[in-house]
C-alpha cells in the first residue's frame, strides 16, 4: 500500500488482562477525543495479548495502513511489559539501554525514599534511534518513532500518564505532522426519550443533513445525537445544519432536550442553579450516593451543592432527614409520602432552594407483590411546594440506579426551564 | 489457515462512536469473563466503524484466524446500523426478512403503546441461512452463523441485552462446540501497595509459578494479581502454588492484602461487618457520595450501610452532622479535627457501630498554600475512639475521589481485621 492510500490513525491496545476481562480499555475513547483538535481520525483499532511475535506482526502490518500508530500499554516493569520487544522486533531495531532514562528513573524512586530494582531497568530500553516521550507522573516513558512514512508512538498505560504525555508531547508533533483544521463535531443531549422514538421525530430533520454524519448514541438515561463532520463539509451549511436540529429538539423535545454541547445533565443543572444564586440538596435511597457524585464530579459544585443524605435504613430516614416514622409504616419507605417527606426533609435541614429525593427497590432482591424491581418514586421540593413522580425502570441494580439519580437531577432541570420561560 | 491452527476466538466492535471517543467500548470486558465457563479465550479484538465494506473484510478475514468470532453493535434501526449488511456481505448471503421477528418486534412496541416505525423493519433482516438469536429485552435480536468452520455469533450494542443473550443462548452453543473444561483463575486483591514495590516483595514466588500466568494489574487504588491457567496446567500443582502466594501476601501486606477472590474491598468489609453484626455510616466531603455508592452498589448492603451524609458545603458540616462551627473557624474544613468530628457526627446520628469520614480537597480548585491539592484526611469513629489519617493523594479529581473513598473503607477493614486477629 503506498503512503497516499494509508488512512488516518489506528491504536493499539496492549495487554491480557483487556482478552481475559480483567480490566476494562481506558484509552481509546481518550484519543479519539483527544486527535479531533489535529483534525485526525481514528479508523481502526485493536486489543492483542502481552505476546512478544504477535505485538510484532500487528505493528508491521498496520504501520503500513495507517500514517499514525498509537500503541498503548506494556510498558511497566513486569515481565508481562513487553511492548517494547515487540516494537521493537517490528521495526527490526535493537534495544539500548538510555541513561539518561535511567538516572531519571532512579531520581523518581529517590524522591518516593526507594530504589529502583533491576526490574524498573527494563524501562530505560528504547529502539535504537527512537525519540523518548518522558513522563513526568511515573516511572515509564514512551517512545516516537517515524518509519517508512508512518508515526509510531508507544505510551505507557496508566491513564493520568498517558492522558498527560499525550496532551503535552504527542498532540503537538501530530499536529504538525497532519496539518489539518480541528476536527468539528456537534452533540445534542436528550433525557428520557428511546432511540426510535427520537429517529421517528427526527428522521426527516437529520437526512437533510450534508456536512455531516449522524451517530445515535443511546446511553443508560437517554440518546445523545452526535453529528461528525464530514470530509469535504463546507462551514456555512454546517452552521445552518447544526442550528436547525438544535431548533427541531427545542420544539419536539422542550425540556427533554438538555444541551447543544457535552455538558452532562448534573453541570447543566449547577450552570442554571449559579444563574439564580440558588443551592440543591438531595435526599437518596435507592440511588445511594449517585445524585451526590453527579453534582459533585465537577470542581466549582460547592456553589450550588450544599449536601446529599444517603438514608438507606428506615432510621436513617427518620432521624437524618425527619421522615415521620408514621409514615415509613403506613405507607413503606418505597411511597409518594415518604419521598415527599425526604425532599422536604433534606431541604429545610441543608437549607437549600431545592430538595431532591429518591427512593425504590433497586433490586435484585426487595421486590414485593405490590411493588415490583425498579418501582421508584422521585421529588423535587421548593419553598411551599413539591412534585412528586412515581416511575417503574428498567434494567439491573446499577442502571436502575443510574436512570433514578438522573430522573430525579432531569426533574429539577424541567422545573428551572419552565420557571425561565 | 487449516481449521487446527486457529486461534479460539476474536471479537469485532462495530461503531463509529468507539473510534471518535463519544463512547468507550462496554462488551470487551464482559465477553472476556463470560467466556472463561467455557474455557474459551479471545486472542484478539478488533474496534471498526460503521462502514459496510471495512466490516465485511474485517469478518471475512477474521473467521479465517478464530473458531469463534463475536461481532457486537450496529442492529439498532437507525441508519448507521449497518453490521448485518456486512456481516452478510462477508459471508457471501442476502439479507432476508424474517416474518416471525418482526411480528415480535410489533409486539413489543404493541406492550409499550407504541408501533415500530419502518425504520425497525431492518431488525428483521438476517443473512440467509442464519440462526436468529432472540432478544427478550429489546427489538434488536443477534443471530448465529457457522461457515468454514468458524462460529460467528452477532449480537446487539445495549449492554443489558447483549449479556442476557450471551449467557441465555451464546454460552450454551460455545460450551457445546468447544468442549472445554472451565478457565481457571486466581484473583489477589492489594492496596495502597505499587506495583514496582509488590513486584520487588513478591518477585521470587512469583517466579516460580508454572501452572499460571501472572498479570499485574495496578488501579486507581491498588494492584490486582491475577494468575491465569496455561493450557498444560497440573490442577494439584495450581492450588498449591495459589495457597503459597496466598500466604505469602498475607505475610507481607498483611491487611492490605484484602481478599483472594474478584470481591470489591466494600463489600469485603460488608461481610466483616455482617459477622459481626455491626453497621457503619459515612461523612463525605471531598468523596462526595463515592463512599457511599461503593457501599450500597451491591444488593444486600442494607443490613450493615445505615447512611452517608454528603456534607460538602461547611453549614451542612454543622447542620446535618453536628461539627461545631468553631472547630471550622479555627481548623478549617480539611483537618483532622473537622474530619474528627465528622466521623464521631455522622456515628452518633445514624446509630451506627462505625462511623466513617473524608474530607479535603479533590482539585482541581480549592488549593492554598499550606493545603495542597490532593491532601486529605480519613477517619473511622467507633464507640470511645477514632483513627485519624493524613494522606496526600496525587491525580486527577476523579482519583483522588476513588482514592480517597477506597482509603477510608480500607481504614475500617484494617480495624476489622485487627480485633479478629
Amino acid at each position: 500500500m503506498n503512503q497516499d492510500e494509508r488512512h488516518d490513525a489506528e491504536v493499539i491496545l496492549v495487554g491480557n488482562e483487556l482478552l481475559g476481562g480483567e480490566r476494562g480499555d481506558r484509552h481509546l475513547a481518550f484519543l479519539g477525543r483527544a486527535l479531533r483538535p489535529a483534525g485526525v481520525r481514528i479508523v481502526r483499532a485493536h486489543t492483542v495479548g502481552d505476546h512478544v511475535g504477535a505485538i510484532a506482526d500487528l505493528v508491521r502490518e498496520r504501520m503500513r495502513a495507517a500514517r499514525l500508530l498509537i500503541v498503548t500499554g506494556g510498558l511497566g516493569p513486569t515481565d508481562d511489559d513487553i511492548t517494547r520487544d515487540g516494537v521493537a522486533q517490528a521495526l527490526g531495531a535493537s534495544l539500548e539501554f538510555d541513561e539518561p532514562t535511567w538516572s531519571r528513573i532512579v531520581e523518581f524512586f529517590a524522591a518516593r525514599g526507594r530504589t529502583p530494582s533491576d526490574a524498573n531497568r527494563r524501562q530505560a530500553m528504547f529502539p535504537r534511534g527512537a525519540e523518548i516521550v518522558g513522563n513526568a507522573l511515573g516511572t515509564a516513558p514512551g517512545f516516537h518513532v517515524q518509519q517508512d512514512g508512518a508515526h509510531i508512538f508507544v505510551l505507557p498505560g496508566p491513564p493520568g500518564e498517558l492522558q498527560a504525555m499525550f496532551n503535552d508531547l504527542v498532540l503537538p508533533r501530530v499536529t504538525a505532522a497532519f496539518q489539518r483544521p480541528a476536527l468539528r463535531m456537534e452533540h445534542f443531549r436528550t433525557i428520557g426519550v428511546g432511540e426510535s422514538q427520537l429517529v421517528e421525530m427526527l428522521g426527516n430533520t437529520v437526512a437533510d443533513l450534508d456536512g455531516f454524519t449522524v451517530s445515535w448514541l443511546p446511553n443508560i438515561f437517554g440518546v445523545d445525537i452526535v453529528l461528525t463532520q464530514k470530509a469535504d463539509a463546507n462551514v456555512a451549511a454546517m452552521d445552518q445544519e447544526a442550528t436547525r436540529l438544535h431548533e427541531r429538539l427545542m420544539e419536539q423535545l422542550g425540556s427533554r432536550y438538555y444541551t447543544h454541547s457535552e455538558t452532562p445533565l448534573a453541570r447543566v443543572v449547577g450552570d442554571q442553579l449559579v444563574a439564580r444564586a440558588q443551592t440543591v440538596a438531595a435526599a437518596e435511597s435507592l440511588t445511594g450516593g449517585t445524585v451526590a457524585r453527579l453534582f459533585t464530579e465537577h470542581s466549582g459544585s460547592s456553589a450550588y451543592f450544599l449536601a446529599s443524605t444517603v438514608a438507606y435504613a428506615n432510621e436513617a430516614k427518620v432521624d437524618l432527614l425527619g421522615v415521620r416514622a408514621d409514615t415509613i409504616e403506613q405507607f413503606g419507605a418505597v411511597s409518594e409520602e415518604v419521598c415527599t417527606e425526604m425532599a422536604h426533609g433534606i431541604r429545610r435541614r441543608a437549607k437549600a432552594s431545592w430538595g431532591l429525593a429518591t427512593t425504590g427497590i433497586a433490586g435484585p432482591t426487595g421486590a414485593t407483590p405490590h411493588k415490583p424491581i425498579g418501582l421508584t418514586f422521585i421529588a423535587v421540593a421548593w419553598e411551599g411546594g413539591v412534585q412528586v413522580k412515581r416511575l417503574i425502570y428498567t434494567g439491573d441494580r446499577h442502571t436502575i440506579r443510574e436512570r433514578a439519580a438522573h430522573g430525579v437531577i432531569w426533574l429539577l432541570h424541567d422545573r428551572l426551564t419552565r420557571e425561565s420561560a
